[in-house]
């Protein structure tokens, strides 16, 4: 499958926090930043994500930001 | 300034395109990888984006999915 | 490959508009809905989108709004 | 109203989901497919959705994206 | 018509500026401050908007973010 | 730090709500409208927020629609 999606960077799964419906992932990208996803519980049951999990982070070119100093 | 923004990512622009009213801005992140922004071209020319310069990457934490193989 | 990505809806493009850095696609679902994607120009032309492709539109659940009469 | 929003999709709510902040609804659109909304859970009590509200499905077309296989 | 979205804030097109596919569409709000829109081009031509049109501005609680000094 | 993000209003926390993963936080902008943002638990205890706090809402102008009557 290819995606439209421009963000596409490899990492790993640090730690999964559940809430009620949502989920909170956070990931270390192999470049060692670490990306925090906000996806839904079912999602991450669905995916089987737990920590030391292989994942890859998908972000649209539309959600991104910039910044300067 | 301190951003409730979870995901912020050392930076360098590699490419600046212009469209009519958007701007497509290439990012090398400090780890290697690359990160594609679709911003509007006053926010490329409000913050000088150029080859070069020197960025911080923002993504919210609702705009960031993930995959598994 | 296996997505977070709660939303993902197969279709088929009906027709891709392509401006200065951005391009416009219409997809007509197989239950006869037509959905819009807003994408890079360069994520149209890397996918080679073009009337009659065959496509899985994706939206991520955080992006979905609901409306009562 | 009329809205800039391109994506306006009719359906029916198929479970809503509440958790702390935030609430899960599943909405199976006219045409079969089926569509998970993020919301808050005070949008979910505001537009008292429960099993069976007919439902406007809204996604802004920046938020979507494409896949091809 | 109700909708989800939380972020529903009155204010008048102070200016919209189209491109190829899109438009950049700012608005000053009834409170004074402004805001900026980047829709399609063709939800811009749909809602027939222009300098002096009333507009409603939406944005979905997920898509705010916050700062502090 | 400047940002590409083009919205940027002042405001003052009304209310903090915190679920197991996510807040929903409440501001009143200077202009006297109400905004709500959805943000994780993490983002709202690091920017110590609490009702009073003066706070900077942002929101990428891809994330803005717009309605007219």
């Amino acid at each position: 499958m290819k995606l439209s999606i421009r963000n596409q960077l490899q990492g790993t799964v640090a730690q999964v926090e559940v809430g009620g419906v949502m989920a909170v992932v956070k990931v270390t990208l192999s470049g060692g930043d670490q990306v925090v996803a906000s996806i839904t519980k079912d999602a991450a049951e669905d995916l089987g994500l737990e920590t030391g999990s292989a994942v890859t982070v998908l972000v649209k070119s539309t959600e991104v930001s910039l910044a300067v100093e």
